[in-house]
């Protein structure tokens, strides 16, 4: 079984985690993967769901973060100004995300014959990082059918991490990088809540990485310019007004910071944020409804989790991963027995 | 008495105007002005309180649109952060911004001893546009006292318009222009709103308005380049998130566009919104409070009416002008005797 | 033949039109469609090249405001962070962007074998209205091969206006819209510029449109919310940098506002703005390189330019349109014959 | 002698600081300050001015980040509308920035007779931070007289640090904040360049600071929210485009995060980039000048040395600071003395 970045004793920051250290700590969160791992192949989707119900009908409130934008993610323009996402997220590889969309197009008009007809139209989320070096990324493997796949896996226990799903072929500090997750646990109101990363990790030169203990993991791998990508995705039950939401969103770029990252130029490095305390019903009939939003004089607790969540999210992606040997024989080791040999 | 647009059958767009249509037909705003006019000096304050209380311990949600960003307002950075406004809004001339933002500090301190001491500082808000062809500027005439004296003058009456307060020295499209004033009657879940404007109108090439019904009234004078600037203060008693006041800030600038603006490369063209529906209490203990906020399918009639009080207002910023000779006895007619005259 | 809006004397504003009054004005640009229209399909793909050479190794520099970010384009994260454009600009309807995003994807692969294997990812950039009212939407009819086919169509002739290619199945003010263009010239630093609008136009709520002369045609169809989206493809030779490009941009939204339109809650209105003076040299080898750009004191001459043509475009759309019944019998008059009756 | 980080053996990051490990490395750079240390008032103004001569007649390209908008920071709407400075950047408390303000207004005034006459007027740009704990920040004891003796002292040669000008009263970490400076020498197209960083440090929680060894200086106060801001200035004679350097700007950030900081809500962060390779003439005549930009492939450079640069001008403000006791007796103790200690 993988260690976490808890086991090795790099521990990130001051918060408590949740019980599973993971997205699906934020209560209805569901994450399922379909991993393409079969000769030079090595991709994949991971689908994040804000919950198990239909998402268009009840949308969650959501806000991204451009940390750095050499990238191509789908759908935020709308999620910006809106503030709700509508369907599941999907992760993949750069060259897929207009076959991941699709697929949640069709999907969505599947369960909603409405859209386009009735009523308006749908807004696909999908973020995507550069497998190409460990990935035949010309092959453009993935197919709605995958994309169908990772949702159907969708569950809401323990998130498998490393070179799984979108993270199949992923790079991170010259480590073999991948899926990684972490959640921490918030005491607000007197009630727990729960702030929760998944990230799909492939950024970092060789040689920047840095433990939250000062020691510095070398890959032996020539340097080269950090370029990949990582796409964070934040998910939280503590109920937030957008603007709020998206000022959390932010501090996921403080987390990537401290693992020694500066959001290279060609490192695509974007935060997707949603909160699942106060739905958006598609069908609100009432001029009028209410919002449950937190005091921001308590906003440091969520803007704290984030930064935690999300560096350890990241090291968590790498110990989850073996070494590995992806297209043309490229290899990439694991950051796992760094550590053992350290 | 000074004609309206209304008056001059010049009407905008397709909703109701409130009873007074000016900004203080949303319940609680109050405008004061404070206007200096003698020699060479043609300038002035005026004041915009969302509430007659104390702004700093009761806050008001609050957005601001950047339509053209060469201006000098001050107070912008933490509205937008932070979405809330905790003095009253100063609009002066480009000069004194800094002399405003002193006053309000020390207003704010006077009536809250502990600010900068037990509690935080205080972010004042202070917009300005440039009235240097027809005042002496470089005077910096705008004193402390002159602010104080504006905040003093504040009244939830009808709105004082054309060249009284920052509006005494400022010009639009080659007429004279000043501070004009419009509101909207909105009817949303069975009770009436309102939406209004106040704007400072100091913008505009001579020869390009475009009047509602299509005249083009000329000042005859010698086309220059757009410059001068516009502040545009929205208020609305109808609840909104943060997000959605910025997205309704963000329609003043239909309503300069529909007047044949192009929002020139000079002219610092600002919005600043606020609503006065959720207050935030300084002091605020819970861990959570509840917003009331607009089902956002109906946010179109927002939308129209900031369109339409921003573009009447800049006109019964003119109308209510005489023409007036400024600074070294530059010369500028008055919309109202084109109108006459046409 | 199709009528202009300059035909039917709706001049807008004062600076010349190019020789085509059309954004192939620009040197170098192309234009090209594809149409789907039978039965219940009614919609297609048009294509904006910046040059006919290959764009992923000589970029167009490029910026893009969201005017009202309701929308689904792809790609804009890119463009505004590295400020360029590596593909041509398809449109097309909302639900198919992610068939033309890989359709670009894969041409760009096809031209350049090293994406994804010894060179970064490439970027497509696709922009999109919704024409369910007049077009199956459901139906996805657009395939990698039509996107394909409007990339071969492009030319550098006279632009196809009216209902073709995106513009298939599209609304504007209640009246048939789709595709329109227009142009100014420029006279700078001794030498003639152009900058060139093209529109796909299905914006506005019926009863809202006011020509340039103050009239308000009417449709006679019932007034419904604004929705539907515009997105407007500005080009220019004129040298600018980034940022000067990002400003042109954002008048856009002024030639929208002439129109009687406040950019309604539903409606994705996006720019889209490139510049064919300085490209980018994908392999490019110093270290440092010279950009050409415009004193910015003279930009007010294309802000004016970029109002003036996009408030043309739009009502060349709609005069190029003969009246049209999509599907279920939907049907759009002309405005063409409103301006003929009237 | 004050320590610096790298006498301490904390080095942040790979590159090579320039001789003076100062902002003044940029060539043409000036730093002044006016120190106000007396009874409960420990204050004062520090002054950056990017060249000695006329700003307004010959500004620089400029751009800012707002890391956290929880400040009150004058000037920036029109930085990132214009992307220019046109007077010296000072730095004081936050209820000095009228004053401040004020003080450059009038000194441009006395250079350049013509502004707000004959020419347009001017945009001063003020940073500050919250030094109540330390400072009679009420007594608004900063005078134009102070912001003048700033500028008057401004020098080319080794930055005074700690607890002088702007940073007299400031916290960090719970140790005694301040002024800080640092900077990296930058190999590009065969010849030397600079990127400098001054910072005013007021910001983090104690307990919070991790050095770049890993260790965790606790300056043994209770913790407390994170609050008080850091303005970082960073200068370079790289050319850059007004993108790139909104883009380098945005990594300071990532320095302030490397040390333990998450941005946090009461902390106005905000970097203000400036650039001294293209000037721009205020009576430009030429219809077009040509910019000198950098290859962005290069960018990543700039980048790290930013984040590096920022950090470590953080730490040496703390090391420089000796131990001190401001108002109403508030201690705070120097992170040299923890160092030694330790």
């Amino acid at each position: 079984m993988a260690i976490t970045a808890g086991d090795a004793g790099l521990t990130c920051g001051i918060l408590p985690a949740g019980a599973r250290n993971a997205i699906t700590d934020v209560p209805g969160v569901l994450v399922g993967h379909c991993t393409l791992s079969e000769g030079e192949v090595n991709t994949g989707v991971t689908a994040i769901l804000p919950h198990g119900g239909d998402l268009f009908r009840r949308k969650v409130m959501a806000a991204a973060e451009i940390i750095n934008g050499f990238g191509k993610t789908v759908g935020l323009v709308q999620v910006q100004e809106l503030g709700t996402i509508e369907t599941p997220i999907l992760l993949t590889n750069t060259l897929s995300v207009g076959t991941c969309a699709t697929a949640l197009i069709r999907e969505a008009i599947r369960r909603n014959p409405d859209i386009g007809r009735r009523t308006g139209t749908v807004n696909p989320v999908v973020g995507e990082c550069n497998d190409g070096p460990l990935n035949d990324i010309q092959a453009l493997a993935v197919t709605e059918d995958h994309a169908l796949a990772a949702l159907a896996d969708a569950g809401d226990g323990a998130v498998a991490q490393g070179s799984v799903g979108a993270g199949t072929g992923m790079t991170c500090f010259g480590f073999k990088g991948g899926i990684g997750s972490a959640s921490r646990r918030l005491s607000l109101g007197g009630a727990d809540h729960h702030l929760g990363a998944l990230v799909l990790a492939n950024f970092g030169r060789a040689g920047d990485l840095v433990l939250p203990d000062g020691r510095r993991p070398d890959p032996r791998r020539e340097a080269e310019a950090e370029s990949g990508s990582v796409i964070i995705v934040l998910a939280t039950d503590v109920p937030l007004e957008h603007r709020q939401l998206a000022r959390v969103a932010r501090r996921a770029g403080a987390g990537i910071a401290r693992l020694g990252a500066f959001w290279g130029h060609g490192s695509g490095d974007i935060t997707i944020a949603f909160d699942t305390a106060n739905a958006v019903d598609h069908e609100e009939k009432a001029a009028f409804t209410t919002l449950r939003v937190l005091n921001e004089t308590h906003i440091d607790l969520l803007f704290r989790a984030a930064a935690e969540a999300t560096q350890e999210a990241v090291l968590n992606a790498m110990l989850a991963a073996p070494p590995f040997t992806g297209r043309a024989g490229q290899h990439r080791p694991s950051l796992a027995d760094w550590l053992k040999s350290g």
